[in-house]
């Protein structure tokens, strides 16, 4: 028989999810159909109240429940150093490195031709922006560092040095070809300490 | 900084599907964040919409739409052969096998001592039931070629021999250790042709 059109309906979404492949889909699908009432409305409930509450920092983009989020209202941290990160995930995998007080600024992604994401589709012009008027004095740049993480620290480089402002990429320590927010924080804290001028 | 309480949450009750490590779990959730509400919607109402109209059949324990089931309704089938499944998963990849005309019957799992699974948490008696008020003159085992599947058949078997129904199981062509439902139909058609008495 064939499988009836509500369930095919669930896989078919459930496997444009990332990482969810068609077979692990019908799984969680059938899953999903068993579980009681109370887990599927309290799966549910936790996704539309994270999408209720959640939105981006005005300050640096973050994610936050609150904006300003708590990193950019906190009048302790070093006021004057910015961290440029690509997504809200590597903001929370740096922030674990206790040795970094500065703040911070979500990027939005990273450079792109071959994705067709350009320099107006992530938000190079509002970091710019924010360190004409703020005064910043060293930009450490944390991207990821495939190929089009390192594009985009060039790039941005590039842009912030003409400010006079001082840019630093994130040193040894990370390894080449992976993604920052799954370094681990020793690794991330060496390569904070070894950071490079570009 | 710690992560948002509301994005927290959601990554606890995502990460307690089956498949879903805690890595992937935050990757679905920040993917769900960011996604339309459109798509958000068509998710949720997929699985709300599944769960609603999906029902077992009376008959064979197959999900459905329907009750009987469209497999159990067909009067061109076989109605004297019963093949036993554990799960609907097992079902709809033995029913690609377009030589088997007979029915269907799903266990809901297989006999488990190390996970306090008996014969009265699976459909066992149901079974024996069916077998004695419908004319059935055989049964063939599908359920997976793991420890569990071997134990249920054979559990089951002692069983349906005692009714004077002919038993047998899928035969070769299936490899051992292996779940039915991801064999492929030529596979599953070889072990339907090889199937053995018990």
């Amino acid at each position: 028989m064939n499988r009836p059109q509500s369930i095919e309906r669930m896989i078919d979404v459930i496997k444009r999810l990332p990482g969810v492949g068609p077979k692990m889909a019908e799984r969680l699908s059938y899953y999903i159909l068993k579980m009681p009432d109370s887990e599927v409305n309290r799966l549910i409930e936790s996704i539309l109240k994270a999408r209720q509450v959640m939105k981006s920092c005005s300050v640096c983009y973050n994610l936050s429940e609150y904006d300003p989020c708590p990193v950019c209202s906190d009048l302790d941290r070093e006021r004057n150093v910015v961290c440029v990160v690509e997504t809200p995930q590597d903001l929370i995998a740096v922030s674990k490195v206790k040795d970094y007080k500065g703040l911070y600024f979500v990027l939005g992604g990273a450079l792109s031709p071959l994705d067709a994401v350009g320099p107006s589709d992530i938000r190079i012009d509002k970091l710019i922006k924010r360190l004409k008027s703020d005064n910043i004095s060293e930009v450490i740049i944390a991207t990821d560092t495939d190929s089009k993480g390192e594009m985009t620290a060039v790039y941005i480089a590039e842009l912030i040095k003409k400010l006079g402002v001082k840019v630093t990429r994130l040193g040894y320590g990370l390894p080449v070809g992976g993604d920052i927010e799954y370094a681990d924080e020793v690794t991330i804290s060496m390569a904070i300490a070894g950071r490079k001028e570009m």
